[in-house]
């Protein structure tokens, strides 16, 4: 009880206005916990983006806007070296058509829309026959040609998991099923969205055609609409069903798009960076509060946090990844212009807003006090300690390319898949309580990378002690 | 313990499959137990209306092939004297077109379909300042003309309740807005949809215009939307907001939509029937599986397990109501047409598919018996005993114009107004277990009325005899 007292009475000190409010430092524990009290920055990100902005796909206006918007933030909200590095990247954009129906035997409209890539249908619709795929299994099994000038459908049973490991599984029939079945000959693809949501909203997503198979038109259906049409396949038995599926998305070419970066400048140049990722843009049909506006407003506040403790050691730079949903196009760039700088450690918040329950590095081997000693950290809000070795998320190709340090905070993706890719992904679905646990565990983390002295990676000093900590 | 076990084994009996299968005549209670356990009537025809016909707005071809489907359901499941009982009604559709952009100081599209009687805005749009009223009381106190060339937004705060009494209170909003909107010189109105959901989804409803104002574009939003919208005012301080709004919505004139309805013939033709009520049509934008291919799937079930028992006394009508949704065409054509036809009593399902929880009539003071004796037969099933009196659904014109005997089997509403007039009302709602326990409920209170041989309203014994069960 007089623990609990005890902390109670360090809390409340800590998120003392007056004290709040003045340039006295304070502690980094204190700084975390109060971002689990009440942290209002990365809300204040995410609602202002979500709101002032809105979708922003990749390469085009929205998300130029959306980088503009950034700057200003970051701008206003103190960050140094603000900057908008451009790339080019080949642009598709989905058109403004997306309808799917059913013509026979039965006659209902389906909700569709297109996958990124996705060709267009003739205008008025293509018109075919359509073929039931449970899984993408069966699609590989269907002989080369015979679906000559048919529609395929895949099905698949993907369920809510928490560390979202049935994106991976069932998530091929996107990522691959379209190439698949354009190869066999194909006239279209319509999947079952991967998604785990009872919504009538599709979840679209990036889907790959292989290099000299013509991209054929590509449609998620949702998820009601799908469970649908399969009982109008169970309903009319050997009957053909006849779907017209209408999409008129485009390739406009090479367009720009950027990343835009700021930071919090450590008191030492000599020492890397601490890397801290994101993205920026959306798909266009929501306006991305999960994927990805969450994680940028949580990266900067608990750079931002930080910096209320005092200057860090190390510069922490912030990544707003430019280009992410379409095919990694900003974290490629970044990489490639920033190869030989070398980063001290990468670290991804792109996995919703919901509580962190995992931690992970790949240096538990080879520096595995500064591995405890940040899995001890956090283990006050609820974060296990894992031996599972961190490999970074999509935005993060330079730690990966430099083989450098990386840490994974991982995320309850729980409900990420209800809204994942879908109109849904809108800001009233962010929880503020795991929000802030989200903004206090990353203070903690980035406010001890930020002040390491010794490399991250190796640490140099016992690469082959053993954990302490109990998994 | 033993009287659970020998309820358990009646139960068991009662779905024995060589009983069920044979012609010898199940009790009433063994009929209502089955239903209870195992119907697949109910769902059978809400699967099958929302798979094979799906949307069906009044007035058009869908809702004529709802019917079609409907006659040839119930005539394979051996209902007598199938009919179309047409009717002429002024047809309004929606069109493809339904757009909102807000296009100053922000930039974003914003997901809206019209309300019924909707006008439509000119091609390319209506652009105009969008004027923001927290309640409907907020927009009758604004001056007269004040709106001029504007578009009017009204908000609410709808909240879930198990009866759907907010409907009632915020719906004014979607009900009397648009026409007030209109007699202020508005040029347009949005609403926020007057539902509880937090998906992408609007929820659309009929709206009136007093006579002598003519119909504006009228729409609602999504309630994500909404709220987005509304962070959009709150940031944009005094800096007037833009709407641009798209809809193509029109009238069609008269056209045909029908009554639908069959029967379990009775023993005795001096008897008035027993009307059973639900409707046929639903919105364009959702299959109308809660709303209201349920309700007539219930009320299906319920009067082909009454006929397991034995022919009853008294013929049980089923009545599915066209054109229900945009102004109750259907009933009043009913009560027309059959006025001078004595109902004995009249109930209506159109709220869902959740559990019935409470038991209402209007005849509990002047017959208390028959009151009684129902309520005491659907207690085992958890439905309450109510001393509110029972007015009837909207499908029961007939017997409100006949001062007729109306029961109510009012269902738990809580989820309703997620899902009320939204693209999210599919059958994968439908919670099949809740399904069940209403079919069972109809099943036991339909059996009693139909073979109750005495007037249901008055019952002529003891006029003012008090209830004697618990309230």
């Amino acid at each position: 009880m007089k623990k609990t007292l005890i902390a109670l009475g360090a809390l409340s000190l800590s998120i003392t206005p007056t004290l709040a409010q003045s340039n006295v430092p304070i502690s980094l524990g204190a700084a975390a916990d109060a971002a689990l009290e009440g942290d209002e920055i990365a809300w204040n990100f995410v609602e202002g983006i979500t709101t002032e902005v809105g979708p922003r796909q990749a390469g085009t206006e929205a998300e130029a806007r959306a980088r503009d918007w950034a700057m200003d933030w970051l701008d206003a909200n103190g960050f140094a070296n603000v900057a908008n590095e451009s790339f080019e990247m080949d642009t598709w954009v989905p058109g403004d058509v997306h309808r799917a129906s059913v013509v026979a035997p039965y006659v209902q409209n389906l909700v569709v829309q297109p996958l990124g890539n996705s060709a267009a249908t003739p205008e008025g619709g293509l018109e075919a026959e359509i073929v039931f795929f449970p899984t993408l299994d069966d699609l590989i099994a269907a002989p080369d040609g015979s679906l000559a000038g048919k529609i395929v459908y895949i099905s698949h049973e993907m369920r809510p998991s928490m560390d979202g490991s049935h994106y991976g599984y069932y998530g091929g029939a996107r990522f691959r099923g379209p190439g698949i079945a354009a190869s066999k000959g194909a006239a279209a693809i319509v999947i079952k969205s991967i998604g785990t949501d009872e919504h009538r909203n599709p979840h679209t997503g990036t889907t790959r055609f292989p290099d000299g198979v013509a991209a054929i038109p590509a449609a998620a259906m949702s998820v009601p609409d799908a469970q649908n049409l399969e009982r109008m396949f169970e309903r009319a038995g050997d009957t053909p069903m006849t779907l017209n599926l209408e999409l008129n998305p485009r390739r406009l070419g090479m367009t720009l798009s950027g990343n835009v970066v700021g930071e919090i400048v450590g008191s030492n140049p000599d020492l890397p960076p601490v890397l801290l990722a994101c993205h920026i843009d959306s798909w266009w049909n929501a306006p991305g509060a999960f994927d990805d506006g969450a994680g940028c407003g949580i990266i900067a506040a608990a750079a931002l946090n930080v910096s209320k403790t005092g200057q860090p050691l190390r510069t922490v730079r912030v990544l707003f990844a430019g280009a992410e949903e379409v095919g990694l196009w900003g974290s490629r760039a970044y990489s490639a212009a920033h190869i030989d700088e070398p980063i001290a450690v990468g670290l991804e918040s792109d996995f919703g807003a919901d509580r962190i329950w995992r931690f992970e590095s790949n240096f538990r081997d080879t520096n595995p006090d500064l591995h405890i000693k940040i899995a001890k950290s956090i283990a006050r809000y609820g974060v296990a300690n894992s031996t599972i070795r961190a490999s970074g998320g999509a935005d993060l190709n330079i730690s990966r390319d430099q083989k450098g340090a990386i840490i994974d905070l991982q995320q309850d993706g729980s409900r990420y898949f209800d809204l994942h890719h879908t109109p849904d992904d809108t800001l009233d679905k962010i929880d503020k309580n795991q929000l802030r646990q989200n903004v206090a565990v990353w203070t903690q983390v980035v406010g001890i990378l930020a002040n390491e002295p010794l490399p991250i990676l190796t640490g140099g000093v016992k690469p082959s002690a053993p954990a302490t900590m109990e998994q």
